[in-house]
Order: C-alpha cells, then sequence, then structure tokens
C-alpha cells in the first residue's frame, strides 16, 4: 500500500473500479453439511442429458458456438418464440448483470419488489444507482399503483421475482399483466422458480414489448453448478443484451447440457413432482413443530421460528448440526428462515435436527424454571 | 419499432446500452471443415482430466464454489503466487472485459500494441473509451520510449500480448521488465500463447504492483471450449477486478478441468513439442510455396500470400476446400493469412489444398499467356 507506482495505478480506475474494496477471499465451505440454503435441486441428470454432456467433453479443445446460437435455437422452439427474442447466459445472474449495465448510469433508479433476491443491490451499486425496493411482505398480489405511481415511477426498469425469493410467493399473471400492460417502463420478471408455480408470464412476451423474463435451469433442471439461464424479450432489447455480452460467454458442457435439457423435459416430471409433494410434507410438519410456514410455490420453504429464538439463532444450532439453511436481513424476515427442498432423507434429516434443537430448548427452560 | 411502449423502454437504456445497435444473430460455421483460424490446440484431454472433468458432471446441481476460491488456490501454488494475487475467468476473455471496466470510464484512453487482438477495440468501444493502436509491425522489440512519452502516456492502461497475437512474435522479458520499472500506468501483458514460447513474465509480478498478466488454458492446454482463465497480478488490482466479477462466473466442469490440469502439466509436454515442431515443418513447406512467414513463437504462424492475391482472396478459395484460416483487416496485414498448427493430418491437408490453388492459378496464368 505503501507502494507509489500501486497507487499511481488505482489512481486510474473507474469509478466503478474505485467504489469496490478489494474483495477479501472465502474459505470453502463444508463439504459434509446437508444444502439447504440455495435452493439447489439435488438430483442427478437423466441420463440422455448426462450422455450429451460427456460427448461435448470431447469437443473441448474447439472454441464455444458463437453467439450461443444453438441453445438460443433450441430456447426459442421450446418457449415458442424467435431465437431474436432469447438471450442465453451463464446463469441468469450474467444476464442480470447485462441488464443492469444496459440500462442504469451513475445516478439511476432501480427498483426492485421487497424481500428479493439481494444480488440485486451489489448489480445496482456497481452501477452507482439508486436501488428502490417496493416493500411487499408476503402479500399475494403486486401494488401496481404503487409502482406505477409511486417512487418506482422514476425506475429505468422494475425488477420482480414471480414465484418471490425468498417469499415463494405467487402473484396471479393477470396482476404481471396489468403492470406491464400500464407501465411504459422495462419489467423484469425473475421465473427461476417457475417450473414449481401454478402458471408463467411466458404467453405476455409477444404481447408486451417492455416485459423481460428471466429464466433458469439451475432450480428446476439441478444444474446450478453448469450455468444456464436464459432472458426473454423483445428482440431490440435482448439484441442489445447480446452486443454488450462477453464473448463465448458459456462453454461447450452448458451448451450441450442446455440443448438436451430442452429435449428431455418430460424426465424432469418426477422431479418437479417431488419437489412439490416433499413440499407439502416439510411445510406441514413445520408447522406441527410450531414454525409459521409462507405457503410456497417454489422449491424452497420460509419458516418463521418458534418464539424465543431468530433465524440466525436458528441457522446457527442447525449448522452446528451440518445442516444449512438461509437467513435475511431484510425487514421483517429476522424471525425467519429459508429452507430448500432436498430429498426425502435430507428433509428427514432436518426434521431431526429440528427436534432435537426443539428438545435441548425444552429441557433448557425446564432446568431454569423455579422449582 | 413504432411500439411507443418500445421506444419508452428504450429511452431508458444508458449510454453503454444505447450506443451498440441489436446484435443480428449469426449463423453456425460449417462443421465439416478444417478449422485453422482460431488457434484452437485439436487434442484430447489427457485422460485423467477428463475423468475429472465426468466425476464434476456428477456435482452438476450444487453452485460452483464461490470466488473459484479452489481453482485459485490450485493456480497459486502453479505459479508460486498467493491465491489473492490470483483472479480466475470465464477464458482470459472475461477478465480483459473486467479491466476495462474497472480502469476505463468515457472519453479515457487504452492503448495497445498494434496489430494485436481486435476484441479489445469492442471492449474500449463499450466503455466509450478511446482506443490508441501503437503500431509495432513485427518488431521483436518494445517500442518503449514511444509507449512511455508519446499519445500512450495519457493511456489509464497499455495492453500487449506477449507472443503476440497476429504476428506470433515475441519480445523479450527484459523488454517488459523495462517499460514496467519505467511506467507508473497498468501494464496487461496477455500472455495466452506462453507455453510456446521461450520464456514468460511470471517472475517479474511479486516485483512490480503494475504489471498484470493474462493467462488462458484455451491454447496450450486444449480446452478453448471449457473457459479457463487467469489475471496475475498485485492483490489491490486483483482484488478489485474480483469485486466487479460475476458470481459463479465459471462452472462446475472449467473448476474441475482447470484443477487437474494444474496437476497435469507434464501430460502436455508432447503436444507442446508436436506443435513447436509442426510450426517448423509449416513454416518450411510455405516458404518453399512462396510465402514469406513471420518466425513465430506461438501456436499459428502469420505468413504473407505470394504475389498477385490477397489474404481474403486464399481465405476463400481454401475455404471452399474446406479449411478455415483468419485475415485480418490491419494496416499491412491484406496481405496475409493466419493459419493455426493442427494435427499433422490437418497441416497436411492444408498443404494440399494449397498446392491445388497454386496448381489452379498457375495453369490460368498459363492459359491467359498470349500465345
Amino acid at each position: 500500500m505503501s507502494d507509489a507506482k500501486l497507487q499511481s495505478v488505482l489512481s486510474c480506475l473507474s469509478q466503478l473500479g474505485r467504489q469496490l474494496d478489494p474483495l477479501p477471499s472465502m474459505t470453502a465451505p463444508d463439504a459434509n453439511c446437508i444444502k439447504l440454503n440455495t435452493n439447489e435441486n439435488p438430483f442427478a441428470l437423466p441420463s440422455p442429458v448426462m450422455q450429451s454432456a460427456v460427448a461435448a467433453l470431447e469437443r473441448q479443445y474447439l472454441y464455444p458456438e458463437n453467439d450461443n446460437i444453438g441453445l438460443r435455437e433450441a430456447a426459442a422452439k421450446a418457449y415458442d418464440l424467435s431465437r431474436d427474442q432469447v438471450i442465453a447466459g451463464n446463469g441468469s445472474s450474467e444476464l442480470l448483470g447485462l441488464i443492469y449495465r444496459a440500462f442504469l448510469a451513475p445516478g439511476d433508479t432501480v427498483a426492485m419488489m421487497s424481500p428479493g433476491f439481494s444480488f440485486n443491490r451489489k448489480l445496482a451499486a456497481l452501477q452507482d444507482a439508486k436501488f428502490l425496493e417496493i416493500g411487499c411482505g408476503e402479500l399475494q398480489s403486486l401494488p401496481i399503483e404503487q409502482l406505477l405511481f409511486g417512487p418506482a415511477k422514476d425506475a429505468k426498469f422494475i425488477l420482480l421475482a414471480n414465484p418471490n425469493n425468498p417469499t415463494g410467493t405467487f402473484v396471479p399473471i393477470a396482476d404481471i399483466e396489468r403492470l406491464v400492460a400500464q407501465s411504459d417502463r422495462l419489467i423484469v420478471v425473475d421465473e427461476a422458480y417457475v417450473d414449481f408455480a401454478p402458471d408463467s408470464a411466458l404467453r405476455l412476451i409477444n404481447r408486451y414489448s417492455n416485459l423481460l423474463l428471466l429464466r433458469t435451469f439451475s432450480k428446476s433442471y439441478a444444474t446450478a453448478g453448469i450455468r444456464v439461464g436464459f432472458g426473454l424479450g423483445h428482440p431490440e432489447i435482448i439484441g442489445r443484451l447480446r452486443n454488450i455480452q462477453n464473448v463465448f460467454n458459456m462453454n461447450v458442457i452448458s451448451h450441450a447440457v442446455g440443448v438436451s435439457i430442452f429435449s428431455h423435459r418430460p424426465a424432469y416430471e418426477e422431479n418437479h413432482k417431488h419437489i412439490r409433494d416433499e413440499r407439502e410434507r416439510v411445510s406441514a410438519t413445520l408447522t406441527q413443530l410450531g414454525f409459521s410456514v409462507t405457503p410456497s410455490q417454489a422449491n424452497f420453504l420460509l419458516a418463521r421460528v418458534p418464539a424465543g429464538r431468530d433465524g440466525i439463532w436458528w441457522q446457527t444450532s442447525l449448522e452446528r448440526k451440518k445442516i444449512l439453511v438461509a437467513v435475511f436481513p431484510d425487514k421483517g424476515l429476522k424471525d425467519c428462515i429459508r429452507v430448500s427442498i432436498g430429498t426425502k432423507a435430507q428433509m428427514d434429516a432436518f426434521f431431526e435436527a429440528v427436534n432435537d434443537i426443539l428438545r435441548a430448548e425444552s429441557s433448557r427452560a425446564s432446568a431454569v424454571k423455579p422449582h
């Protein structure tokens, strides 16, 4: 830091480069834990998809196809769109980053339904933009007036997720249509969890040029580690995002897995049914154990913990028993944990841990009772 | 385009989003061609590396490790650096994009040794920055005075490749050290082709905080399709680039392949020897056929074509015979083609095509001669 040459180099940083400190290196998490904290879908690839991936490993020396053309064509066919309405991303997280860069200059505003995906806060900070959160709690309908005429009216775009994360709540597509029809701003709807939900806004894409849908294969197709996401929208907007996207943003495995999944979607029906069924079983069990569970249309549950302890206390207690769950700093969520729906065995281990913790709490409470 | 809602959305685009038109969709290239146009290394993965990749496909449902920590640690060990001196990228192309974003605001200048990697021109345009090319032709030493005191003195950073692309020329590391020592700007040295060259600037990293090296596994480790690249430099600079990098920028396969290659570098010695030997054979053969070949330390050759036709004519003629080579719009390169070094069979097919073309030219020339 006392290096004059370094100081001179750092003085050349742009606003973007200057506003963030160097990221400290993280440590790897404990690989022996049961991961119920990031909404992964812990099942293997269907065997034809696995075979496509292995075959792609033999084309490893060739650059990936330009512009993700084959993958975009497969997506267009599956979603009944043209390929110019599709952008493919290294996960939908890459696509979110492109949207922020394409639409936000320093000082601009972006609005997000809150609570929401916290990664958006960092993306706004990277653009030096104002991040406006429109509190919706666990509402199951959109506050359309507030979005159209409240402080969000100056936002360059509005972002919401449906089903929402971390609540799991789902708003009717008719609400989204009303918002998109009445707004002249870009409405970005993140449908990361849509395959666990009853409906989708896909049918609105050809009717409203200001709607941009995000999809990911991470959750419903069990490929968080492969990174396959899509943006679906008007060609004029999609084409601009593609033009600022980095070359070769996805590797040959992501392409092969993505294309193959589109050909084998029925192979996931059992998986999706398992998750929906297990979601109901976990919700019922947690309710019996004294948690208050928000009805969810996603592959996770937001559960308010029994009175007396907060979410972080539960997260820490569960982690001691090698079970990871998520907590959130958002207003109104400090008494909540978010639990991903995994295999039956994982959820049984989770119940056992919760029962152990509750029993220990109960003996502790008896022990301190006056005689 | 007559859609008022669309016009309203487009009016919200940032400078970045506005300055580029929508990218037209490309068409997929002919997969039956011999690709000698993008410097791929057409060999299979060593078998333990392939095994690591297949094993990683069974962790496909988990998010990739945060911050590329294991891959960065493997790179740090291999390069004798600390992990805080390493950033891992989805190819070095992703890392170039981060450097441009971190250092260039609209109106700033970046300088690149020219001819160079044309992708940099687009990256500068995305930042609305001035792209200054310092013409070096096929010189084998750096124009240090010109870089320090010429128009490049106002550049926020200076970019050069060693070996250079598309020339294949190599400048002594002593030249790079003199430049880095005398400059107080960031010097980015792209060493994409270093494993085919006699030396590297790696030993300078711990001595100069204003040096940033880029490495890629695309060329020397035959993984252009997997996307594995590295930036090596001072922790204060690397940490800032990591902080603006997108989460989960590499998938589990890229991680597994990258880590495994670091453990099996000797398995590539034969591959690198093949490419160096074949490079000499191709150079000698092309010279015999009337081409003028620039001495190369990379896995490609820049060859000036025989008088009478230009590079594009040769590219088109070779493409008709299912062989792809590269041409460049740069000043002084219009009579050149760039030929990647492939397998012996690929290069023999290339010679046959060149011979056919020369024979046809020769008969045409005889036919039009006056009797």
